[in-house]
């Protein structure tokens, strides 16, 4: 036993999982998505297919495991100095990166491969994690704020129910209208 | 030609999707939907598999058509005499039913092989003309009603959100505290 081992697993496990999936976004912007298959992928990110099929069962969940990762939000939301400005922002922002067809192909790819409902979970922890910012900073301000299950209710679930089953043209100033109704009745700004 | 053709084109193609729909589920509730293949269905609905690649496309077109189906509403809501008690039984019913494995299953089948989400409006229009139903009668009671987009936004809405991307337990009373949330502030009933 060699008391320094030449790679952790945890480090090689980490690089293979990041050149899998940089080898499926390149392939994908190159050659569309409908190309995609996992000897190429293997082929793309230096592995050997067995290793994806290990990891990954198959192509659809590595698909889902790429979605979830593109679809992680990028940066805190700003900061518009109250919870209504806030709230609309991200929310403005939300519904349109997610009904934009990229989006609407990550959300697909993300259910799809996904036996354990693992990634849509990370899905929705996403969008709490950033209300949740959003509400302890309106808290922070002294603003009233509901709680963070009334907004993925009323906001979050509305706009993600249009943009999956409802191919019609959204509401003129749909997000914006859903973050008005559920501040609805929480009375003046506290100051 | 003919003047008395001996299979008329509509009669034949109905007949072709039901026999075709027919082999999809006996042949999943025989051996499980994981065993099944175009070919397979072909033979036990007496067609070649020719047939279904021409009408359907690839066996997640096929699938997304029986699920479809499948979620079709069987009868009218039920009358339980006010607009609340009628509501919130029929959200009772559709979170129980979609909550569940099958249900489950057929809303991901019906999103998947939907290029042109003809589907995935097939299965929102199910909801909209039942709750449409329920609506018309409350307003011949003469009760005040909220509009449909009021309904599917925040009660039908926010149940399919929790099916799809969040695996934890659902509220307790989860469907009937969206109805009453969403008749709240609609005033006492008109008589």
């Amino acid at each position: 036993m060699s008391p320094k081992p030449m790679t952790r697993p945890g480090g090689r496990s980490a690089r293979v999982q990041q050149s899998v999936h940089t080898a499926v976004r390149e392939l994908e912007s190159e050659s569309g998505r409908d190309t995609l298959t996992v000897p190429l992928i293997a082929a793309r990110a230096g592995v050997t297919p067995s290793t994806i099929y290990r990891r990954w069962g198959d192509l659809q969940e590595l698909l889902s495991d790429v979605a979830v990762e593109r679809l992680r939000p990028e940066s805190a939301p700003a900061d518009h100095g109250s919870l209504a400005a806030d709230l609309t922002a991200w929310a403005e922002q939300f519904l349109e990166e997610m009904s934009a067809d990229p989006g609407r192909a990550y959300i697909r790819d993300a259910l799809l491969g996904d036996p354990d409902s693992g990634n849509a979970g990370a899905c929705s922890d996403y969008a709490v994690e950033q209300i949740e910012l959003i509400l302890s900073r309106a808290v922070g301000r002294g603003e009233l704020a509901p709680d963070v299950e009334t907004l993925i209710d009323h906001v979050v679930a509305p706009m993600m129910y249009r943009i999956q089953f409802r191919p019609h043209p959204m509401p003129q100033d749909y997000a914006r209208l859903l973050v008005e109704n559920a501040l609805k009745g929480l009375g003046p700004r506290r100051t």
